[in-house]
């Protein structure tokens, strides 16, 4: 099975729904686990929020913390995750926020930093990558990550 | 050029920025788009409303015309495109509802069946395809109708 085989094979058997909160990966995701026959039976939408207007807008991410951390920073990735499940109402939810590149490095976030989050009721994991590849394979490692993060959250222990 | 770069080039032309509310392209826009570098310039971000649920809270779609019509409808697909001009607070936006197969058929619309809506200031532009590709087929052609309809609503006459 590959990567969203997987992901639908737990959230279908624990009846979990789930939604996504994406800034660097744009939709790929979305696009990713909705080209799947069947995906409506546990997806129930996902946010693309590009700008940061639509992060905290929408997602109610602190307008404060996006200018004190960054947008590609842990305390703004997690609550995008939780602002998804939240707005979203599904029982999980995934986000992104990174710099795909080849523009938008800052000094200490270079191409290819992105913070990845993975929320599950009360639990929320992050982490940072650093990926080197160009801006379609940071994209693709960035949603591949991602999924894998979801998937070991709720995965049964 | 491609599609996608005609038109960013009339976005940036005009200072447009725009946004996406997808349903049966499940973010397969806001990923083409924000596959390109220099995107974040005119695309502020998306709405992936898979389910009907996400329609109505997110977008606004009215639960009546959700029932009335259903969600493959041109009342619904030309809400989600003014709902996601509202949300995103962006210039202009398209919208698509639509079943990309291979399940979903309901009578009077089968598999292929795909609405779609460009909406820009006051004007939206709506229009029921019939594709008969695969659910990928479907899906891209879906894409590929929405930026050619948003590029000729907002092209300069």
């Amino acid at each position: 099975m590959n990567k969203i085989e997987e992901l639908a094979a737990i959230l279908l058997k624990q009846h979990l729904t789930m939604g996504t909160a994406e800034s660097c990966t744009g939709g790929r995701i979305a696009n990713r686990i909705t080209s799947c026959a069947g995906s409506s039976a546990y997806f129930k939408g996902g946010i693309v929020s590009y700008c940061n207007e639509v992060k905290h807008r929408v997602l109610g991410v602190s307008a404060d913390d996006l200018i004190t951390y960054g947008a590609v920073s842990q305390p703004v990735v997690e609550q995008m995750a939780r602002g998804a499940m939240r707005v979203l109402n599904c029982d999980c939810a995934v986000a992104t926020s990174g710099i795909a590149g080849p523009g938008g490095a800052v000094p200490g976030k270079p191409v290819g930093t992105v913070w990845i989050a993975a929320a599950y009721k009360d639990k929320v994991n992050s982490q940072c990558f650093h990926f080197s590849s160009d801006r379609i394979g940071n994209i693709e490692l960035s949603a591949e990550a991602a999924l894998n993060m979801l998937g070991e959250l709720i995965a049964p222990k």
